[in-house]
């Protein structure tokens, strides 16, 4: 899916929310434990019911690598159904993959090619040769982690580095890489101060943005600072979404917590037009 | 495996090779496709030809997920066969994860617990809520990427923060976190002048340093500046041994490599005891 697609859906269904589906059997309801695939059984409840709110969903493959063989058979059997009966959502990979050369093409042939994924969260640390092997594929996306929304960014991420924190620095670098076009980049919406400097560095790329809801991040504030003329946002929310009900009901209330968060959207998206 | 187990191996072997599984269906013998599982055949091969020769083994990960759920079973075929066959070896996931809280948990548990890895590779952009969650489990090793063998290690890696280098930066706060005696560090050989200065941060932790062969780093050069008394170091060849031959012979000659690589390690840890 091209960027100017996304854009297209995000404006006919006034939302840029991305579902988050980091499906554990330790939390979702009891009775689809007795399902011959429970993850895949849940997933497919919390599409069906929350498809028209979003315009993306985001598996994060640890969830799903947890579970061995059978983890990867329900990650492969959400993306099928995705893309099969819901193509105009843009799926991510949220496998936070750095590796080089050979190898990170492997991943990518294994999330673009094999699994038809839209794009893929990849780390930066090792630099150039572990990106542009994913950037290489044309109408597929890089989403490098820049400033994530967790405690443990402060380590390394905003550490100053010629005057510069990191994660600018990172995405200063990352922008001059070879088909850079295929980038959007990670930026934590818990640290939402920081979006006006990095728009000012990338007016133009896709932002994912967690940490909404849960982690505390303002959706306001984000959108204050990173809204473009072409959205340029996703705003991920997970466990506010798919754990909001522990019951039977559970895509039921996944479905009003989804909507909740589109209609704020849809209130920002008329604001900036207005 | 405790790194005094390890230690122990590598007197008795007189070897501190890491033999990488980086097992691609594209270069394995043609022969070998006609098997039920190519990539366990192959491994199962390599690792009954070298096991004496070697004290650890490492599959990179994405080798194995490349090709799905097939790919993972191979990586569980090959991990329960090392267990089961020749436990006194250390297993190396290199996986190169990172991931926050629940999430790194999620990964810990599927290599530590599911499969039996002794350790991981974790990447340390996200920081210590990323990486202490590997750390929790007593026996087991993260192995966190500090320096790594290619081009793009120059795009942050080296970049200097507050007058020391990323790298080292990341190693001096790693040391501080919970239960950083589980720590290990990746360190390429191909900057092995570094090697000195690590050394100096991280006296008595194992480093794994890939890039000695294929790469161009220099055994001598490694071990001159990183040898410590209980040895703390794990040279990691892959290409140079498990594709030195694409015929049938493949692992016949994958031992003879391994054995010169050996060889020259024995006579380095000689060199170090007179």
């Amino acid at each position: 899916m091209t960027t100017e697609e996304l854009v297209v859906q995000i404006h006919k269904k006034k939302s840029f929310l991305c579902i988050g589906l980091d499906t554990d059997l330790e939390k979702i309801p009891p009775h689809l434990l007795d399902e011959p695939d429970p993850i895949f059984a849940f997933n497919k409840a919390i599409i069906d019911a929350t498809h028209h709110l979003c315009v993306a969903y985001k598996p994060n493959t640890a969830f799903y690598e947890a579970y061995g063989v059978k983890g990867w058979q329900a990650l492969e059997h959400t993306i099928a159904y995705l893309n099969s009966h819901y193509p105009e959502l843009f799926t991510i990979a949220d496998a936070k993959r750095g590796d080089i050369g050979n190898t990170a093409s492997r991943y990518a042939k294994a999330f673009f090619e094999d699994m038809q994924f839209d794009s893929i969260t990849v780390a930066p640390y090792m630099g150039s040769d572990s990106v542009e092997p994913f950037l290489e594929f044309e109408g597929k996306h890089t989403i490098l982690l820049a400033l994530t929304s967790n405690a443990g960014a402060f380590d390394f991420q905003t550490q100053k580095v010629a005057g510069q924190e990191l994660f600018l620095k990172v995405i200063q670098t990352a922008k001059n890489y070879k088909n850079a076009k295929n980038l959007m980049f990670v930026v934590g919406a818990t640290k939402a101060s920081y979006l006006k400097e990095i728009r000012s560095l990338v007016p133009d790329h896709f932002l994912l943005v967690p940490g909404v809801g849960a982690q505390g991040g303002s959706l306001e504030e984000v959108c204050e600072n990173g809204l473009t003329k072409n959205i340029g946002l996703l705003i991920n929310s997970s466990r506010g979404i798919i754990y909001a009900s522990p019951g039977t009901d559970y895509a039921e209330i996944a479905a009003q917590k989804a909507e909740a968060l589109q209609k704020a959207m849809a209130a920002l998206l008329n604001k900036m037009k207005g």
